[in-house]
């Protein structure tokens, strides 16, 4: 079956974003690096949809990288962009031609999407909605890319989650950025 | 110079321990596995000295394994209590035979006994003391053994700290528990 992969960047002390919604810190992979070379391209070529909670859908949904943005920026975001995308809300909203929204009934909508032949979908975030996956535990995959960094305060990843989650370790690549790629499969 | 290195225990999502004191989520090495082998002996014999907070010297400064426990075990106290040992805390106490007590100046202190030759020193804990430790700019390397487990509540490692703190990868080792050991230096 398809599985539902949470894929994130966080820094070593489990943040996703500082205080002011800083990403500063988050090192740039090392093209020539074949540790990191380029993962988020085999990610996006296995996987076919992509979830979203109402913020982080209206912020990056639909994002158009600036016309100067570099060829592999333009490819990146094509790539996203191609994938069919689901975003969740209390607030009842039409389906729209670009993303189908879940307003309710949240483990059985994904239990039928899981339920449809296709690729692996992408739990892109924010925090919430993946603290709701969590604790209907929903996660096949936690693929987290682990930063050189102490952020110390901001968004954690792992908020208000209400039973321990066993995981079994699949995988693990560290790159000369000092950025490790870490992915696990929920128990 | 000696180096102040932090080493324990952490879940994936941050905590040493549950929010009862647990440590029953620590996976148990293989002894089998060249990856985890006996790390442990191997950090001994590079360390002569440890630094413990008063709680954490209270409850495992001068711990005894029952007489039943393992040869393995029985080694590994006899090395722990091989070093020297150096107990912070805010209470005025006299040194014992087992110990040095530092109630106040903990930077100029620190620095002090790294100023004296000898081995690197192990920052044991517990986390308040390590947090102090942090927000002195005192550690100069972080190993942490990622455990494969989501606690979601407890007594996180890294609280209070106050400022970012650049970290610079050194090692990654995986092992078959699913432990993975994380050694950085601080920037």
């Amino acid at each position: 079956m398809r599985k539902i992969i949470l894929d994130l960047a966080v820094s070593l002390d489990g943040f996703i974003e500082g205080p002011h919604g800083e990403t500063d810190w988050c090192v740039m992979p090392d093209a020539a690096d074949p540790g990191t070379g380029s993962p988020f391209d085999r990610f996006l070529s296995g996987i076919d949809t992509i979830f979203y909670g109402r913020v982080s859908y209206d912020l990056w949904g639909q994002y158009q990288p600036d016309t100067g943005a570099s060829g592999e920026a333009l490819k990146l975001w094509k790539g996203v962009h191609s994938k069919s995308k689901y975003v969740f809300t209390n607030t009842p909203t039409p389906d729209s031609d670009k993303a189908t929204y879940i307003t309710s009934n949240i483990a059985e909508s994904v239990q039928a999407i899981k339920n449809k032949p296709g690729k692996d979908i992408w739990l892109y975030g924010g925090a919430s909605l993946i603290t709701t996956f969590i604790n209907l535990g929903l996660i096949d995959t936690y693929q987290l890319a682990v930063h050189p960094v102490l952020l110390v305060s901001g968004k954690p990843l792992f908020a208000n989650v209400k039973t321990r989650v066993g995981l079994t370790l699949n995988h693990v690549v560290s790159s000369k950025s000092g950025v490790i790629l870490l992915q696990y499969d929920a128990r």
